[in-house]
């Protein structure tokens, strides 16, 4: 086969090592120089390959790419974009391919979730059916965990660690001042549809009662009084009470409990997000002092205390992918094997992206505890390895280090997108 | 003068760094074993020395005491609970005194903000008239770093390095993203009367153009068509906006803009916060998709990635108390007084506790743009130094490792506190 180009994008919410996956690839393309031209990422994703943004990843320097390792974001743009399906809208295929065709690009590392591993399949078979095939690798990303097949997924590890730690901290923050003021905090952390952000959180705890005493999952119906018994319970017994709740949880008819319909004055839809809810109920029903908190995206942005782990992982996924590409995969994702827990040990193999797109890996229920409220030993040991180690960024004057690229857009070849 | 114990004790909001200050306290007290014997430590502040609870700290190993420099909160329990006046209740002054006496004690360490000083003060002048002369220390902590006379406030630099960090990453979260999705983030901190947290976030950018692009301060009267032409310049210069905004923002008639009367669906009082509030204003009037964070105790509790020079300066302040004590001062405070920006330089000097309590300190004017919704360069040459220095804990298993203190209690000698 001649040397053809790769392409590279980000799909989707990044996460703190979503660029160590970047960097491994561009890291291990360098080391196919026969098979491999030059690395070309999507600015903004996929829309990047859509709009002919294509960034010369060649331009920058080695130092950069290295530094990639280290800052969180998606440094090449990530976007929220999903190609219809190929019956409704074949014309944007046509035109990635067309685009591909132009700068002789012959593999497409798409580094997502599973919208983007469906996406990823559709671009193998359609390259395939125009007869332009390209070898499309999918690399695992979503800090939500819920990938099918592979034992973990990149970008969880650090969110669950920097979740953890914020719970421990926050937890003696409470301790400390319960006797005279705030007995409840709660902590809404993200996972719409699966709960393991929140269930990571229960590592903050080492002894009996410590925090957090109450989880919230998704995947457990939220039942008002079972809730606001047992904040009680924990309150009378330690004095306190820490909460984590998943910003995906709902009620027995399935709708999100902070999408509950309430209006406010305005008549707008309450933005006020599950944490100051949980908040006013627990005020109003048990009148305890209370503090929230809602670490959005500072969760899924925090390099500064990244899981040595998820950076090994996410980085080794991206040079994974090179590796299958070069010889001979399509239409496969890498993904995490877990061979041990002590010895952590873990190695990469490939799973097909049918098996992959489309479909959400839920926290078995077996990794949560009978009352609903916790985790198990299970899930414990299956948690503690992904939050191991702390991959510390550089630092300059106080603050992490965190790199920046030139960005260099190739010359077009094609007409402007006519697209949205 | 013969051997007298000494009482150290923690007040109102914990800091990830007042534990660095106890371990200072206990460490320097060791070093003059002819003046102080046993230093007794309240447990939930003063709480402790009006109900008895005194917490006996040589029961506790050294290296649980030096572990104390790593943990955040409040080891020995903190408390909100201000002594009345002399005049309203001077039963209460009373009480302690006979605590005080009862065991032995010589020296009283208060650790806290603005209103610690002042029953510091009155601590002092009520054991002198009531012929049981006590040397009243006050050891400054506040993350609000709004004390007067002293040129920062242990607790501060930590917050703000926290917040500077979160800022710098979140943003680059939001910069990925933006192209298709969240073009506005909000980041709430703490701080209800003085910007110092929010002004801090600045330093979060390095070059023009970076976030935060606007600063909400409580000393700058909120201007909401201001504001919000602000965000629309910034989203379209930018193509993202990121807004760091201060609890305490107020609107030019001095009312919280978090607490103008908005009451649910239910009546009461909206518990949202400001952050979500400001989301519902941008969405409604600019109709911009948004994101939110309120970093609450998070960013409180974070030892983490707390401030070197932070961490260096409460144990030093913790230190220089015991060494004021015994050196026969009375009624004062160890300040911190800066030398020099570059190198920075500092030392630590007395200052009278008349002229510190009560009283606080807002950002000057000269530290904020003339927008109003940023620094000036002498702003952040103040800043920089105090978030220098990464004083990491120690990690077990992935997650830092606190101390926890045994907390024996000594026997008691009085009869019951029959206050409140």
């Amino acid at each position: 086969m001649s040397k053809r180009n790769l392409f590279y994008a980000q799909s989707g919410g990044v996460t703190p090592v979503i660029n160590a996956s970047a960097a491994g690839v561009i890291q291990a393309a360098k080391r196919y120089p026969d098979q491999i031209g030059k690395v070309l990422a999507g600015q903004n994703g996929i829309l990047g390959a859509l709009q002919e943004n294509l960034i010369d990843t060649s331009k920058e320097n080695a130092r950069t790419i290295e530094g990639l390792i280290n800052t969180p974001g998606g440094a090449f743009g990530s976007c929220r974009y999903k190609l219809k399906s190929l019956s409704e809208n074949r014309a944007e295929y046509e035109r990635l391919i067309a685009v591909f065709k132009a700068h002789n690009i012959g593999y497409f590392l798409y580094n997502g979730g599973g919208d983007s591993a469906d996406t990823c399949l559709k671009v193998s078979q359609i390259s395939a059916s125009m007869d332009f095939p390209i070898t499309a690798i999918h690399i695992p990303k979503t800090i939500d965990n819920d990938l099918p097949l592979t034992d973990n997924c990149p970008g969880f590890g650090s969110v669950a660690k920097y979740v953890a730690i914020s719970t421990r901290e926050a937890a003696l923050d409470v301790a400390s001042m319960c006797a005279t003021s705030t007995k409840v905090f709660i902590l809404e952390v993200m996972g719409r549809h699966a709960g393991w952000i929140a269930g990571a959180s229960a590592l903050a705890a080492s002894e009996r009662g410590d925090a957090p005493h109450i989880i919230l999952f998704p995947e457990i119906a939220f039942d008002k009084d079972r809730f606001l018994q047992s904040v009680t319970a924990c309150v009378e017994r330690y004095g306190y009470c820490v909460i984590v709740a998943s910003e995906g949880t709902s009620t027995a008819d399935g709708k999100l409990l902070s999408d509950q319909g309430e209006r406010d004055v305005f008549g707008h839809a309450q933005l006020g997000g599950l944490a100051p809810l949980l908040a006013g109920l627990i005020k109003e029903q048990l009148g305890y002092k209370y503090h929230w908190a809602v670490a959005d995206y500072l969760q899924r942005a925090a390099r500064h205390i990244a899981s040595q782990t998820d950076v090994d992982q996410a980085l080794a996924l991206g040079k994974a992918a090179v590796e299958l590409a070069v010889g001979g995969a399509n239409a496969v994702m890498p993904a995490i094997k877990r061979h041990s827990n002590k010895p952590y040990r873990w190695s990469i193999y490939p799973v097909p992206l049918s098996r992959v797109a489309n479909r959400e890996k839920k926290m078995p229920r077996r990794f949560i505890s009978k009352d609903g409220f916790g985790i198990t030993p299970q899930a414990r040991e299956y948690f503690a390895p992904l939050i191991a180690g702390e991959a510390y960024p550089p630092y300059q004057r106080g603050l992490p280090h965190y790199i920046r690229l030139k960005q260099v857009l190739v010359k077009k070849r094609c007409p402007p997108w006519e697209g949205e």
